[in-house]
């Protein structure tokens, strides 16, 4: 039988005006300082960092500032960032910016209370504590804003790791989706790959779980309809906030209820790119990986091949639904292969030795090193 | 813009042999001592009693037990749980049952740390406090063991109402589909009906909110496939599971992100049919209801009910779709008419008048006496 735990306490206040209640959300918890961790400095373009600062000042709550967390974030800013944490005895952290911004701050909320915090990502400990997390969302993506899990990459190491707790569930997360009207068009598509990626990665092991199967398709198909709506015009706010909501919904725990924990593979196929790669965008790698892992692993399921081409796609079977994936990635202007992304061919082996360091990957088919070794081919 | 907060902290076990779980779950907010509250004593017959007495037993944890919730929970039930748990100084409330247990429940986690409970639903008293809630579900319809809100009846002044807040969410709810599998054919389906009504008070409003829109439709597929799976085997256990989830799914917050609220004027005809005729099941007056109401109203927002006939039930027009309802409702055996329900004609107009008494309803198009009377016409 179909069994999972739900359980996710994140309050979303999603719509028009919504950045301006950050203060308020963090006085509820009785917040009197907070560290805010941010970008590259984007939100002092669009508007959203003044009207934070204005509600925080109007609510009487202090704040300290860390900026800088790049795309694929950083152990070392993590790091920066729980000194000025402990240093200023900080009560809470908010994070104001996409899913990288977003993971940092949950680490760093962890890290307070924790000797190393990487010995987390290494399991090696568990996390027992953290500041209470919020967050204003700039770039919908990953869902971060409401699930309990963050990635860090540990440049030292050479590794792109995961982990989760339920403490790492933000208290509050804002989601104004108008603020994503002036992101480059590259971004919103990479965003939509990503949590077309994580639906699917659900999705392709289902067999019986018909209601999370049917409100995946629902899903998909709105995030493909939202993006096909932005192409049109940027700043067409109904899809916007579509696309966003979809977006959260792909990794909040509605997409994966009672799909076995998803596959994966596509996702530690896409780590490692950008791990070797921290130019490449996520959401890009995980457009090139999707179809060709597909078209190697759908013969384990083909029932679920073939309905998500007839019911996400439109067309008739397994291999026209690849087909139409790949071409509606390539009418978004995404990358279709990894040569295109800049992966160079002798890197190819490496990069699958990376994805299989910590041992086989997937769940739908168990991926050996020849596999995934097969599978950068196909993308190549 | 859509706009909306979600906010769902209930945490969900779903999946086979869950319901020994309840111990443990209790334990982890340190429950000692709680009042347990059911229905007629059809959990003493499936075993349901026995496995969740042990489960307490097992943990430690002391039990009260209150009998007797009725479809339609009473006032006077309420009363009688508040003052056992006062009386024994419980911390804790469990109801083991369908909606209407829970409801009683949440109502009675509140009403220790109120004056006059009834005050609430007269909203001139809010709810402070509530004991922790847990639930054990036994029919799915309502939604409420993952939702906020609970509707009760108070006999002696004649009112069926509701109330919420969010101290009413469960701290934790069990649902073990397989349990279901031994309910009588008409409760599977008037649960199904409720279900759906839930979706559909939010469905019909909606205009641009195509994630919330294409998720609905997910869930009302679902729903059908799901009982016509049950229609074939009643122990068909994926399809008890699918239509438990898409039902808890249709009012836990996901159904109604973005979509304004919902209109509800059903629910309210409802409430007064099952208040002036206690026998008659909501969902079975749901299911008369709806399509009468739609009749009337679908000029409103033609596009939507174009929309539903075309996504939900495959067919052309508004008119047709109508149509396909009732005969989809006939084949599961549903009342079709209100006099087949057993509402007498001449109770029609005390009945209108029963639903407008706190004001006119719904919001899709605001209905009057009038209004509501012709609704009524249309559905007897």
């Amino acid at each position: 039988m179909i069994s999972y735990n739900f359980y996710n306490p994140t309050k979303l206040v999603f719509g028009e005006n919504t950045i301006e209640k950050i203060g308020e959300l963090l006085s509820n918890v009785g917040s009197k300082k907070v560290l805010m961790i941010a970008g590259s400095g984007s939100i002092k373009k669009n508007n959203v960092y003044d009207i934070t600062i204005n509600s925080l000042r109007k609510n009487g709550i202090e704040w300290r500032e860390c900026w800088g967390v790049r795309a694929n974030p950083s152990l070392a800013k993590v790091r920066e960032a729980i000194a000025i944490a402990k240093k200023e005895k900080v009560d809470a952290v908010l994070a104001v910016g996409g899913g990288s911004v977003i993971d940092t701050t949950k680490i760093v909320a962890a890290g307070v209370y924790a000797d190393d915090i990487w010995q987390v990502f290494e399991r090696k400990e568990k996390i027992k504590k953290a500041l209470p997390i919020f967050t204003i969302l700039t770039l919908s993506a990953t869902a971060s804003e409401m699930n309990c899990s963050a990635v860090i990459s540990n440049d030292e190491e050479n590794k792109k790791w995961g982990t989760g707790s339920p403490l790492l569930y933000p208290v509050a997360s804002i989601i104004q989706p108008d603020v994503q009207n002036t992101l480059p068009w590259n971004q919103t598509v990479n965003g939509a790959l990503d949590a077309m990626a994580h639906i699917m990665e659900y999705y392709f092991i289902g067999t019986n779980e018909e209601t999370s199967i049917a409100v995946n398709e629902a899903l998909l198909k709105t995030i493909i309809k939202s993006v096909e709506g932005l192409k049109v015009d940027a700043k067409d706010t109904i899809s916007r906030a579509n696309l966003a909501w979809a977006i959260t919904l792909g990794l909040n725990g509605i997409s994966g209820a009672g799909l076995k924990g998803g596959d994966w593979a596509c996702h530690d196929m896409s780590h490692s790119i950008s791990c070797m790669y921290p130019q490449i965008a996520h959401g890009g790698a995980l457009g090139v990986i999707f179809p060709a892992w597909m078209k190697y692993v759908c013969d384990s399921n083909p029932q679920q091949f073939k309905r998500f081409a007839k019911n996400v796609l439109l067309t008739d079977d397994i291999e026209s639904g690849i087909y139409e994936l790949k071409q509606l990635l390539k009418s978004w202007n995404a990358a279709t292969s990894l040569r295109e992304l800049g992966v160079k061919e002798e890197d190819l082996r490496k990069l699958a030795e990376m994805t299989v360091s910590r041992g086989n990957i997937g769940k739908l088919s168990v991926l050996r090193l020849a596999d995934v070794e097969k599978i950068l081919e196909f993308a190549f």
